[in-house]
């Protein structure tokens, strides 16, 4: 199969190599940065580079174009006028509805989506195995070519992924709640944390591990996040709308005073982060171990190597130093009640007071 | 000094091995459950229990409160009733105006919330230094004793923390924000992300880093929240309020469709993070190292090892799975440029692609 990439990234790069060695594709790839381009032929994501993105494209069978959200649309066109017309191309943006409804005209686009790569970026990160096991969304209308889906979904089947056909728009809504909005409300937290601190005579210097986990990602890479926040507007405009409905709601309970409300909503949270968060771990409900730690170089590691060796998988950690620095605050989820006691046992062998907390809490 | 102590869990019997140790105190104790008695006098956190909370504050010269919030009043009342002219009796309910407002006819009551002591629960895990560097708020008013001021803010640095007075509405409101905010924040998103899901075929498995970030505190613990929310539920509401402006703002941008407004929104929030959480820390602005380990027991322990032999120092951690549990993504947050370049250096000697992203990113 004769397969283009077009922006050759993290996500491009590694479209590159699984393609290269579990399609056995010959891959030619195209970026508007030479020096990306040459370390992609370097890295063996590509066979071949190309001059631009029509030379990329032209006699090519299936194409992935992988430039940043706002760029999509321009790329994926020229793609179209250069591609044959038995050929296929898709993007993997992250933000669909827009994108597919500019191209959707044509037969030969179907818009696509990873989920995956989030943690790196760069060419000099890409890997074979990077979708591997991933949900890899695909957007096809009623006008999108049958021969071209069935082509574009095998192809992403064979590098690993777990292709699934969404409506776009719906893509657009759940990406909006589940990706889009916890940056939102991170970022109006931390505005609002900063106003209210401001006011006092010295930053707060004991931020609390709700506020830092809460906040971890406002204002993260603003380049990118623009442009998703950007193509994504209306549904993540729409999901704010939502939550400001649950919080109005919330702030309702508080102000009547009604204790067994406020009980009933926060039950439900709990719940609902349970079916959220639980339903893909292995091996039973999520148990968090709280402990106490010198906030020293090493302890971590001997923490969890100490559950390595009791075959205790660590799904989720979160650490947080004390106000002087000397202690962290160190939690860690293990899956199961089984895991969460062998792992308790280890703990209390390493000298650390630790406590159990199901997530009935 | 006699020193009394009313509830003796992790806070009480915390407070009771610091007093014995570093003020050299008589600490008499009571506690309503008596099994948790025995272990605060077998932990050698009391020299005596007391049959009552009256009986413990008779004599005594400085009583503290460290039962759950709702029990705060009537105990400090009780306390105050049975302690003499001189004695001084504070509390440490994460929530101050209430109780203030009840017992400020009183100047031998002064309200206290010491900031320490979430990750771990019972008095089996009290610790003679838990209080060590904490912030230590109090909450005179113009009608506090200033001997009693004087003796309480003593006796508080003296077992190592920090107190600070502050107006008891005041932290409330603080409170509110950076640390009862972001649990209503968690419990909306988790509603909304599961009503979300619930439309879609299958729970959304990969749900993101973002999500699981935000969403950890959901529903968290619920008799303390739902006491807590309901002790603070005005402060609680009015900043629910503030964070809904701000939330309609943003969605207002996001509408208008104008990308310069939602850049410069983004941003602020960037810059309002690292105002928030990094001005405590040694070192430097917080680096984030980004990396995706095969999702195994040990692999945590290995790279943290590493990082620890290296003189590295983790201050902060998040995994996430990947879709299918063979990888995980982990985050790890070092302070400083030089500790982020040596850490990187490092995970890349364990053969893993790492992305070192600075939190200008």
């Amino acid at each position: 199969m004769r397969l283009a990439v077009l922006g050759v990234g993290l996500i491009g790069g590694s479209i590159g190599l699984a393609a290269r060695r579990r399609l056995d594709a010959e891959v030619t790839g195209f970026d508007p940065d030479p020096a990306t381009l040459d370390r992609a032929l370097e890295a063996e994501a590509l066979d071949r580079s190309a001059a631009s993105a029509t030379e990329a494209s032209s006699g090519a069978e299936l194409i992935f174009c992988a430039a940043p959200v706002g760029a999509l649309p321009g790329l994926a066109r020229e793609a179209l006028a250069a591609a044959g017309p038995d050929a296929v191309v898709t993007d993997v943006g992250s933000v669909k509805r827009e994108i597919v409804a500019e191209l959707d005209a044509d037969e030969r686009f179907i818009g696509g989506h990873p989920l995956a790569g989030a943690e790196t970026s760069g060419v000099e990160n890409a890997r074979a195995d990077l979708f591997e096991g991933a949900r890899w969304y695909l957007t096809p209308t009623a006008r999108s070519g049958g021969l071209q889906y069935d082509r574009l979904q095998r192809a992403i089947a064979d590098i690993g992924a777990r292709p699934q056909a969404i409506d776009a728009d719906t893509h657009d809504r759940l990406m909006a709640t589940v990706s889009h909005l916890p940056h939102v409300l991170a970022n109006v937290l931390v505005a609002q944390a900063a106003r209210e601190v401001a006011g006092e005579d010295a930053v707060l210097p004991e931020v609390g591990p709700s506020l830092r986990d809460t906040a971890r990602v406002a204002g993260a890479n603003p380049a990118i996040w623009t442009d998703i926040f950007a193509a994504n507007s209306e549904a993540v405009a729409d999901s704010i709308d939502a939550v400001v409905e649950r919080l109005q709601d919330a702030a309702g309970r508080l102000r009547a005073g009604d204790r067994a409300r406020v009980a009933e909503w926060h039950a439900a949270a709990g719940e609902d982060r349970r079916r959220l968060l639980e339903a893909d771990l292995a091996g039973g409900p999520l148990h968090e171990l709280r402990l106490r730690v010198p906030n020293q170089p090493g302890i971590v590691a001997e923490l969890a190597l100490a559950l390595g060796r009791a075959g205790v998988n660590i799904e989720d950690m979160a650490l947080s130093p004390t106000a002087d620095l000397r202690f962290g605050a160190i939690s860690v989820w293990v899956a199961g009640p089984e895991q969460a006691e062998r792992a308790a046992e280890r703990i209390r062998e390493l000298g650390h007071a630790v406590s159990v907390v199901d997530s009935e809490g």
